[in-house]
Parts: C-alpha cells; structure tokens; sequence
C-alpha cells in the first residue's frame, strides 16, 4: 500500500451458517465503507447470494482470484471465492461440520493474503467455536487460531467500544485458570501490547491503567496478595522500561476513570473484568482487536446469532463490522506512515 | 411504630474523622427527610457541631437519652449522644483507635435500639476497616460486624443504583477465596435472601437473574465447571421452592438485562462482577443494604474520605445517606404493612 492508497481489507464472511453472509453483503451495500478502504471478501459466492436475499441488498458478485483483481467499486462485492460451501446441505443457524470447516478456511487464506501484503488487514465476522471445532479445528475462538497460524506467543484481545479500550491478561479460560494466568511476566507483556496497541490506534502516548484482581484492589493484602506480589512489580518494571503506566487500581473504579478520559486503555485481569464494564456502556459498536499478531485483524463483538439467522429474519446489523473495518483501515494507515 | 406513622430511622455518624459527621449534618438540613421518616442520630454532639462548621450549616442540636425524647422537627438534630469522642485529640481524616472504637459503639447502641423496636431501622454512615480494627474490632466491614451482633449466619450485601439491584455470593474476600465460597448452599441462600430483600422493597414478585462464574457462563464446560456442577443445581432448588428464578446468565450480558428491565436483582458471584456493572451506570446514589438481618439496615455506598475530611473542605455529598434515609424508611413501612 502506498501513502496515499486505501487500504485493501480483507473481510473473512464468518460461519456461513450464520449472520456472518448477512451482514457482509449489508456492509457492502453502504457505499461509504469504500470512502476508507477497498475491500473485498474472502468466502463463498453462493452464501453471499442467499446473504443478499436476506438481508434485501442487491449488489453484483464480482469472483476474483486475487486482490489486485478487484474493482473495489460501491455496487460491487469483490469475492475471493473459496467454493467451499454446499448451499444446498447447509443449515442455517445449526452449528456444523463443513461450515465450521469452511470459516476456518477463509481465515488461512486471509492470513496468507495478510502475510505477503496483498491485503493490508483481516477484518473477521463472527464464527462459533462448537462449529469450528466440529469441522476439525479445536480452537477456543479467532485469536488463538490467528496467534497459532501466525506463530505469535505473546498476543492479547483489546476491545473497543465509545470511549472505553480494555486489553485482556486471559480470555476464554475459567476464572480459577484466570487468576493461575496472573503472573508478572505475562502482566508486563500485556502492559506492552497495550502500549503499541494504542499507538498503533493513534494515541502517541498512551496513559494506561492497571486493574486489581482482588476487591479494592486487595486492601493493602486483606483481600488476596497478587496486587503486591505480582501486579505492582509488574507495573514498576514496565514503568522502568519508559512506558506511562499506573496500578494496580480498584477493579470497580478503573473503568469509570478510564471512561471519564483519565486513561487511554485499561489492563483488565480477567475476561469478566474487562467485559461485564464494557457491555454496561450500552454501545451497539464495540470492536475487537487482536494485539501482538505480525498482521492487522479486527473483528465483530457480537456472536453469529444462529437463532436469528436460521429464521432469515434480515435483522443482522452490520455497524459493528463497519466500526471493525474502519478501525483496521485506520491501523493500515497508521502502520504505512511509521 | 403503627401503621400510619413515619419510622424512627436511627443514623449512626459513622467515623468520627471521616465525612460522616458533616454528611449527617447536611442531611438533618434537608427538611424533606422529615417527609419520610422521624430521624435521630447515634453519636457525639461534639462531632456534630464541628459537622455543622465544616458542612455549613446551622441547626438545633437535641440531647435525647431515648428515641420517645426527640421533637423530629426540621431545624433540630436529635442526638443520642454517647460521649465518645475527646474532640479536642481527635485527628481528622486520619485512621486511630479512638475514633474506630467510637463508630462501633455507635453501631451497637442502633442494634439495641432497633432489636427492641426503640427505632425501627438503622442507617449507617462511612466507617473505616483500619480504624475499627485499631479500635479492637477485628472486622472486614459493616455486614459482618452487625451480622456478629445479631447472631445471623446467612446474610448478604445488596447494592441498589438507579435501576439496578445486585446482591453478592461473597463481597470482601480475594477473588480465590471468592471461587471457593460459591457453593450450592451458598448460592441457594442468596438467591431466597434476594427474593425476600425485593420482596421488602416493595416488589411482590421478584424476578432473580443469578450470574455464571466463568466467561459466558462456561460455555457448556468449556471455560470452567462451576454452572455446571454447583450453579445450575443451585437455581433448580430454589425454583422448587417457588422462587422466581433464571441462570446461570453470562456475567456479561446479565447486568445490563437487568438494567433494561428484565429482571429486578441479579445474583452475583463475587465482589467485583457486581460493583464493576454497578459503577459503571454512573450514578451518584447508590445504597446497600444488609439483608438477612433480624433488623433494617442500610448504609451509604461511600467510604470515610479521609482525605477531605482532614482537609475540611466541607464537600462532602449527603445524597447517598439520604437515598439510603428513603430505603430504609421504605422497608420499615413495608415491614409493618405485612
């Protein structure tokens, strides 16, 4: 990409058995997404077909093999078709096998694409971990999928959402395999992946915040000892390394601090933590980033909302996967400046 | 108290170094309170004048050996004064054994008062932990130091903030003690402690959500098993019994289904999943409740402030001790109706 191009996204269609399809074509439809990026689709022609009937958009198929051979015109979706959907056996809202199998083959491709610089970044709409893992792939969800096909060790999910940004320490593992995950090597990577995160986002010095694990942040040791013995040598030794960074602070105020502007970001502890402040905002635009990858990926935060999809109702809502595009675009711009 | 009349509603002033007394005072100058409810404080008039200094505001200070003694008339502060504080060594917004040894004393005269229907509930303004602990009082907060003194073993926290009630399996323990206190006897006590607190504030059939532990709930095991082993059973049981009662729900998506209206108090499993989403909805007025308590109680949501205390900056904000002032008459009248 040069200085001044749009970057190029590469939009995974998600398990084609959801609203993933759907809510691809209604993105496609709004001809503003073409204002900041040219993107294109990595799936299947034949879901993005029925996509269309559901989410009554009319918009022309243009099956293209490689990047450079798309149009990137409104009116138009660029596909990538990887042909690998049987429309006539798949069933809407049902997780299985060879749509659980199919999603994962979109984001191999698109890791591929990402990987040689055909596309400038990986913008996924939702899949379901009982499919995928159904389909042959026994991964806890994207990121760990998207870390093992890049080879990454060190990564964390940064959510997005109005005014609040929260990275994660763990995600999707119980809260006692949570508090195990705790350790100070790991809080000093993620403090870290959160520093180039935010400046990756535009925010040349970044403020971060670092949650408590314990109630109050464990009260001086009455309510537990990892504040003392894990997360404040944590945040010494990224302090030490020049990053902005302060805690460990009460889990019940951080995110409130962060909200009113105090911080740039919020190092939460455990998935719940940072996920039960950012669901109270009330915002239907979140936005997961994937931090610490050698590409750019972003992705919805909603599920593939099987329930609806297998009724063709047609209400899929395409903003978070629009707020997801822009994002990555703006990631890919900020990346070909530095 | 007769059915007609307004509740004698006992205030503790709380730390003597901290807000409370200034907030007591600022609350005794609110004549609307006099709408609701008869109130007295249980304190030190010496406090209280500085109180009145500080907060700037001048009222009538009444000297009562009993509740049958105060006039309850706008201008006055009935005050059953237990002469506790040497004024003149205090030292304000600090922690120290005299000023820690006096709030308790407070507390336990309001449990004396309220166990033979002197008044008819307590309200409690901020005291400290360190403080009450230099005073030889060796507990983690309110809840457990009135839960001693009326010998009750099933008792729980709730907090109620704008449309939102949350009520705690466990509050001031670190968060792997927190795991281990969720059991099904626990988890069952709160889910009928929860249905008896609504029922008190007034809603006749209250609709309980009980939050999972783990992300998503465990996501069918996968992220932890606790929903399906102790959870699950534990709001079965309950629904035998007649309660209303849905879960294990996604810690987070429960909070904000309940703040739409969905249900009327979730259930949460530790400290932090409640007080996050509590916080989080930004408002100013909170109040907490101890529920399964032989006695009404209810208390601000804040701590001492030291800090602006010893600064005397006269800031301190009443509306949490009056919001908790209303609760608690609301429930005494409740208690008598039935």
């Amino acid at each position: 990409m040069t200085d001044n191009a749009k970057p190029v996204i590469g939009i995974t269609m998600g398990d084609p058995a959801g609203v993933g399809p759907e809510i691809t074509c209604k993105m496609f439809a709004d001809k503003t997404v073409y204002d900041f990026c040219r993107p294109l689709v990595i799936g299947d022609t034949a879901c993005l077909s029925e996509g269309m009937k559901v989410g009554k958009v009319s918009l022309q198929l243009n099956s293209i093999k490689k990047a450079s051979e798309g149009k990137f015109v409104p009116g138009t979706i660029d596909v990538i078709d990887l042909h690998n959907v049987d429309i006539k056996s798949l069933k809407m809202g049902e997780p299985q096998a060879m749509a659980g199998k199919a999603c994962v083959e979109y984001i191999k491709r698109a890791v591929e694409l990402a990987t040689v610089g055909e596309i400038d970044a990986i913008v996924t709409a939702p899949i379901n971990k009982k499919a995928m893992n159904m389909g042959g792939y026994k991964y806890s969800g994207h990121t760990e999928l998207l870390a093992d096909l890049t080879g990454t060790k060190d990564f964390a999910m940064l959510l997005v959402t109005g005014p609040l940004k929260v990275i994660h320490v763990s995600t999707h593992v119980s809260l006692a395999e949570a508090i195990q995950r705790v350790t100070k090597e790991r809080v000093v990577t993620v403090i870290k992946l959160a520093d180039q995160a935010l400046k990756q986002l535009g925010t040349p010095h970044p403020r971060i915040a670092v949650a408590g694990l314990n109630p109050h942040a464990g009260e001086d040791g009455m309510f537990g000892r990892e504040e003392i013995n894990v997360i404040s040598p944590a945040v010494e030794s990224a302090k030490k390394d020049g990053v902005d960074v302060s805690g460990p602070i009460a889990p019940d105020t951080v995110f409130v601090r962060a909200k009113n502007g105090e911080y740039d970001v919020v190092v939460a502890m455990y998935h719940d933590q940072g996920h039960v402040a950012i669901k109270m905002l009330g915002f239907q635009l979140g936005v997961n980033v994937s931090i610490g990858l050698p590409i750019i990926r972003t992705s919805v935060d909603h599920g593939t909302a099987y329930r609806r999809a297998g009724l063709r109702l047609g209400t899929g809502d395409a903003s978070s996967l629009i707020e997801a595009t822009k994002l990555a675009a703006q990631m890919a711009k900020s990346r070909t400046k530095h």
